[in-house]
This record gives structure tokens, C-alpha cells and sequence, in this order.
């Protein structure tokens, strides 16, 4: 969508230098963006490619102002300032209201009149499904869930049951929310299946990644706050709560009745055991596995990086002579008094 | 479904403290259980809510039952004893037999009339779908698929080819099994595929989580014994043999070949190299790395727990100095001599 | 398919020790398979099997030629040569030409004739379908994606837009390709979405297992290059670029904007930070944590593999005190001068 710089400035708060009638119709790398397109600085990595940008302008902080060949929109938060112009010049998708021949909708469910139904989705029964939401081809959504407005379901996506959402939520591709916990009960005969019959309330503004699972409760709900962001391949278990504006990257697992606070963030990998809770403000770092509590702010981290496979080896071995290297020392210290 | 106190009692041989003619309809947490609701006690952290529990009944061990202010069910395994009762007043949802009919089924598909397929599910040829057995929305069964009886297929699972089950068992949504095993084979100009032509072999009450996949055999199966749980997002390669009663937990990876005994746990994000034979009765503990065979019962762990990552990197540190500080301990008792 | 063996060693350029005019058609493992099928020898782990197979031919080397009690396909890689002779013996599985009454497809979209659009896809606008391409049930090709000839595209796998694949692909069932990249840009009211308007860029031979998921570029493309392989539950995130003939196991997760090089290779549970770069032949071992770009071939580890738990507690109090001891051994030095 062709939008001018000048309203661009205006409407999100940017001083503007240069003309305010250019206008950009597609987003663009400082390497990669041509005279119709918006690009932006935000990080030390890419500013050596600034003089040479041939972008219609570049949003970027007031310090880098002098080295911008185009034109500027300056920020204090370029990437912040670049997310909103981004989606005013590339809005996602608009879809024509109504339900497609091919879908199933039971009879039970309200299917509000703004809202696309793609090809092939199932709508069962006691659903409803909010204004302006768009439920994409294959998908399908289960008994009794109520689905907010201005949601996005992507191809494909289950909501198996009892999931409510707020508004403004999106579910990429593949993601399954509502499915059972995962609940045994042990006897001589093997595992007993412990009946799942809770649902998933889920927050305004939350996405789900691809492939991404989130299981109803136990009994009693599993809750997401408002605008949680989750990665691809999560997966949230049942009964767990996760604090509003709380991001999780690839991988991550929660395990069950897990007590997430608020503005926390988990990167790729990272696991948390159950029945834990961890405080508002809590970074996990790459492949962290949380075993107990958490109750301060800050970072946590537990993984060695990878070295070169034979220095590597040499580690293990030296990790498990170190009890003997303790006794070592031990015995020099005998000596010596 | 409402069931008496008494019935319970009887049906599922616990003792009964209190009105037999009480029923409960639902099932509830001590702390969020109404008058209406079954309940249970069987951790020491949940204790403290028993005394103020407003449950129609308490499913617990004898030596709590003084502190419980309503119904008690005596057991000596309240866990087990939920687990049965909680499906005898929330039984899973029961389906009319059927196919309906935007669902495809192959000419050459026997589908037990008993069975329930449901809105645009695919099964394709030479699949048979035993009695009682739910297929959900947008499942697809593909070619010489064999369900057996009282299976749930929960909807966008796939089983893809050549997969054959026991009776009642559940596949969550978007599982995959009977994928293609990672066969590759290198040359010159590159990875060869290597075809996967073997099944999988599923026995009774086995249970597959959410977004979880099991590979084919590349020749001979893929074998899932009977009462094995698996949690959403596990990945079972090729030719794997996974004993009876055996449980994994979220991310659990198995690589090729390896046989895998009876009764064995394994905690979120373990790993297992190929071929490999793990015994019965092992725990993998959580992120752990099997990377040799195991022969011996007992719980196995390798994973640093996250502590905050200023005293983390303090450690990486460490341990990348350990080398030096072996040769400075040698060097003191050289000199010692 | 019944192939002879001397049109095997013909056509893959084998020598053969035995009866041309033995007819295989199935595969088998020394130990399973019988008189009809074709079997092989690569590993020293199997070669006890090869005196008593009833196989009706082995491929293996020259060396173990002699103690081949049936026909003998003698060749220097017999895993390459059992791969192109598996491939003849058993073909995928041919599709009719078509498009199936319930698949639904745009009228902007072009499909192939020769193409086989199964029950219940959907095609979506302004795709491309090449020749011989298989798009199997439930499949979902979302706006503007183009697929190549000879590609196969699984039950329920999902190309949510702006895909383009070479030819020869496979993406397994419910892998996603082409979702949503994790941009989020904070601000003091949460997590901002930033637009992912890029797309991904396929090359030939690739191929994607079941509940892997390759995000879209944010601006500019996910690249993927020629004869890539990946496992299932793997993730690739946004304007990754992967070079060609490169293998990730399951599970590997590679985070935004990495560059990794040609013939890599990630073993189960690696994982890649952020803008890093990876050079060519790079082998990363079991759960490696990548986090910094790698310059120099070679094979890299960092993961302690598991101990009975009682032995790793050990380990993990041993490196806690490990700071401890180096001061202790600081000061046994300092009295030793």
C-alpha cells in the first residue's frame, strides 16, 4: 500500500528529513531496499551498509542521522517506529466475510457475519467466532471454543476444545491448542489415563508459532496472558499460567502447573520443570533448564557453548577427574600444615 | 454424569467416609472444587487446602482422612483411583456412528459401522477402521492403515502409511505417524534418499501427544509396545522399538534403531543416539544426552541446572581453566616429592 | 517392482557375484529378509548376520564378498548403491493425474496436468503447480507459492504463502513452510508485531520432515539450498540462509538471520543464535549450543553426556566448588615460593 513519508511521519510520531510526498509502497533491507521502499537502522551490525542504502527513507535513531544518504525518519525506538509504519504499508491480508461452500459449520455455532471461513475448515458445535476473524483452510475448531475478534487461525491449525481467546490473537499454521495434558496415573497394570476436562483462556494480542502446542487443564484452565508472543515448536503444558507480555523462542517447554510471571523471556530450548514458578522479569538464556524456583529478576544460563569437539572431550574427562583432583588437593593441604 | 458417592466407592473398591447417596457431576482442585465436584489429595504441597475444601468428596489416603471436612474415598493410590473415577464422571465424549459426509473414504476402506469419521476426513485405500473407533475433522489416514477398536484420531493428525494399532489408542492432534525415517545417503553430489518402505507397529492403549511424529521403518517397523505414553512433540525415528509402559515427556528425540525397554520415563528434551539399547526400568532425567548404551535400572542425568548467568559464566570459565589447573596441581606434588 | 539382479548390477554399476536372472522385489535386513528380497552390508555391526542371511542378493564391499552365502552386488559404497537399488525395487508410490471433486483450488491458481491434487487440498491464489507434483490430502498451498515438478507434498503439510521450491522436493506431513518469522519489537505497552512480508526460497532436491517448520523471511527471503536434508521437528526462522547438501537431525532449532554453509551437518537438538555464521563442512554434535559464528570446519561439541544421577550430582556440586579450588590451589602455590 503506497503511503507518503509525510504521513508516515506523522501518524507515528517521527521527525521526517526529507521530502513528505515520496512515497513507499514495500519494506526493504538497508542492502536490499530499492526507491520505493522503507527501510531502518537498529543495530551496530548493519551500519556500515547506511551510506550506501538506496531506500526511499530509513527510519533510524537521531545520532545516525548525518550518515543517512535518503531520506529519515528519525526515532528513539526505530524498530518499535518500523513495526507500525511496516504494517501500515504491508497490512496483513484483508478477507472477504463469509464461509466458504467447502467448510463445515455445526449448527450450534455463532459464526460472526464480518468473519472468513476458508475452504475446507470445521467449525463444531457451540463455537463462536468473533468479528473480522479469519479462519484459514483445513483448520479446525473444536467444541465450545469461543474465538475472539480480529483473529487470525492459519491453515491447518486445531483448536481442539474448550479454547477461549481474547482479541487480535494469531495461530500460525499446525499450532494445536486445548489438546489432553499429559496425565498418568501408575499401576501394576500400566498407566492409567487421568481425564483431561479443563480448557485454554487465552489473552488479547497473543500469537502462537507453527507447530507450536498448548494443552487444556487438568481441571481448571491453562492461561495465557495478554500479549504473549510464542515461537514455533512450543510447548506449554497443562494447567501452566504465563504472565502477560511474556515471549518464548523455539523449543521451549513448560511442564505442567508452571507459574510464569510477567515480561519474562525464554530463549530457544530452554525447559522449565514442573509445578515451578518463576517471577515477573526472569530471562532463561539458550538451552536453560530451570529446576527450581525463581523469585529474582535477571538471567539465568546452565549450558556450556560448543567448542571444537576434541577440546570438548577434553572437558568431560577433566569434569570427571575433579572429584579426585579435590582429593588431590585435600592431600597437598594435609601436607603442608 | 452424575454418579453417586456410594457407586464410586463401590465400583472402584475405596472405602467411603460419609453420605453415599451424594453425586458429582464434574471434577474440581481442592482449592477450586464446588459442592457438585469430586476432588483428590495425593501431594504434600496440595495438603494445606484440604481442610478448607468446599469438594463433595475427597479422593485420599487413609492417614489424611481425619482433616477432611467432607466426603472422603479411602485409597491407598488416590491418583489411580482419580484417574478411574474422574472417567467414570467425565467419560470422553461419545460419537455417533457414521461418516459424514464431506469425509472421503477410499472404495477399498473398511470402516467399522460402529465408527465415526468425521467432517473432512480422508481414508484412503486399503485402511481398515475398527469398531467404535473416532476419526476427527481433517484427519487423514493413507494407504494399508490398519485402527484397531475404540481408537481416538483427534483432528489433523496423519497417519500416513502402512501404520497398524491395538485397540484404544489416542493420537492427539496434528501427530504424525508413518512418516518417512531420515535415511540419507551420501555420494559426491550429495544425500541419496534412502526409501523407507517399512510400517509401525502400535500396540493397545498407547497414547501419542500433539504435534508428536513416529517415522516408518526403512525396512522391517517401527514398534510402539502396549501402554506407552507419549507427550505432545516427541520424535520417534525409524525402526525405533519402544517397550511396554514406557513415558516421554515433551521433545523427547529417539534416533534410529534404538530399542528402548519396558516401564522407562524419560523427562522433557532427553535424547537418545542411535542404535542404542536402553534396559528396562531407566529414567532419563531432563535434557539428558544418552549416548551409550544403558544396561543397568536406575535414573541417568547430564544436565547443568540454570543458576544466574553472571555465576554461570563463572563457571563456563572454570571449567575451560580446569586443564591448567590439573598440570598446576601435578607441578605442586611434583614438588612435594 | 521385481527387478533382476543382473539388471541391478547393470544399471547401478555393480559387480555382480550370482545368478543374473534372480528376480528381488522387496527389501529386507540381513537378518529379516527373504528369498524375493534385495539386502546390505555397510556397518561392522551387522556383518555377524551376513553367513546366515536368506536374502536373495547383499550389496557390500569387495572384502566381505567371500563370506556372502547368497549373491553378492560387490560395490564401494554399497549404502549409495542399496539406496539407488531400493529406489527400483520400490518406487514411490505412482498418483493418476488429477485434481480430486473435494480438493478446492483458486481459479488463479495453475496446476500442472500431470500433477495429482488429492481429496481435501486447498490451492489458494496465484500458485503454481509443476509437472508430476503429488499435493497430498488436507494439504494447504497458501497465495502466491510455487512448486516445482516431481515435488511431494504430504497429508496436511502446510506452504502458507510466497514458497517457491525447485524440483525433486518432499515436505513431510504437517511440516509448515513459510510461516510467520518471530519479529516482535518491545515498547513500553508490550510486544509489537513486526511484519514478516519475505518468503522462502527452495532449491531442488530438498527435503522436510514431518512437524518442521521454515519460517518467511521479514523482508527478503529464507534461503534453502540445494539437497538439503532435514530431520522431523525441525525449525529454521526467518532470512536463514542454509547452504546445500546440508543435514539437520530432529529438533535442530536455528535462529534468525544465520548463515550456514554447504555440506553442515547438526546432529539431534543443536542449536544455532542468532546473525551468526556457520562455514562449510561443519559437523555440530548432539544438543551443541552454537553461539558464535564458526570460521573453521570441523566437528564441534559441548553437551556432557548422562551418568547414573547420583554420579552427575557429584559432577554438578564438583563444578560448583571449582572456584573454590582454584583459589585453593592460588594459595598452596603462594606458600610454596
Amino acid at each position: 500500500m503506497a503511503v507518503s513519508l509525510g504521513e508516515l511521519a506523522e501518524r507515528f510520531g517521527c521527525e521526517l528529513i526529507g521530502d513528505p510526498t515520496v512515497e513507499v509502497t514495500r519494506l526493504g533491507t538497508l542492502a536490499g531496499a530499492g526507491p520505493d521502499a522503507l527501510s531502518f537502522l537498529t543495530s551496530d551490525a548493519y551500519r556500515k551498509q547506511l551510506p550506501s542504502t538506496r531506500a526511499a527513507a530509513v527510519i533510524l535513531r537521531a545520532s545516525d542521522a548525518d550518515d543517512c544518504p535518503v531520506a529519515a525518519l528519525v526515532s528513539d525506538d526505530p524498530y518499535a517506529s518500523y513495526a507500525r509504519m511496516a504494517a501500515a504499508v504491508c497490512p496483513p491480508p484483508a478477507y472477504e466475510p463469509g464461509i466458504h461452500a467447502s467448510a463445515v459449520v455445526a449448527g450450534s455455532a455463532t459464526v460472526a457475519s464480518s468473519a472468513h471461513v476458508a475452504a475446507n475448515a470445521v467449525i463444531e458445535d457451540d463455537v463462536t467466532i468473533g468479528a473480522n476473524t479469519y479462519i484459514g483452510p483445513g483448520v479446525v475448531v473444536g467444541p465450545g471454543c469461543n474465538i475472539g475478534s480480529d483473529c487470525r487461525v492459519l491453515a491447518n491449525a486445531t483448536l481442539v476444545r474448550a479454547v477461549t481467546t481474547g482479541d487480535r490473537c494469531i495461530f500460525h499454521s499446525n499450532s494445536v491448542i486445548g489438546s489432553d495434558g499429559f496425565g498418568n496415573a501408575m499401576t501394576p497394570d500400566g498407566w492409567l489415563k487421568v481425564p483431561q476436562v479443563g480448557g485454554v483462556r487465552i489473552g488479547d494480542d497473543v500469537e502462537v508459532g507453527a507447530n507450536s502446542a498448548i494443552d487444556c487443564g487438568a481441571v481448571g484452565d491453562t492461561v495465557i496472558g495478554n500479549g504473549v508472543r510464542l515461537d514455533n515448536q512450543v510447548h506449554i503444558a497443562h494447567n501452566v499460567e504465563v504472565g502477560d507480555h511474556t515471549a518464548m523462542a523455539a523449543f521451549v517447554g513448560i511442564s505442567g502447573s508452571v507459574k510464569i510471571g510477567k515480561r519474562c523471556m525464554f530463549a530457544g530450548m530452554a525447559g522449565v520443570a514442573g509445578h515451578l514458578e518463576i517471577c515477573d522479569d526472569v530471562v532463561i538464556l539458550g538451552k536453560g533448564m530451570v529446576s527450581k524456583s525463581i523469585r529474582k529478576p535477571g538471567a539465568y544460563a546452565g549450558k556450556f557453548p560448543v567448542e571444537d569437539a576434541r577440546t570438548w572431550n577434553r572437558r568431560v574427562a577433566s569434569l570427571r577427574r575433579l572429584d579426585k583432583l579435590q582429593s588431590r588437593v585435600s592431600e597437598l593441604e594435609k601436607k603442608k600444615q
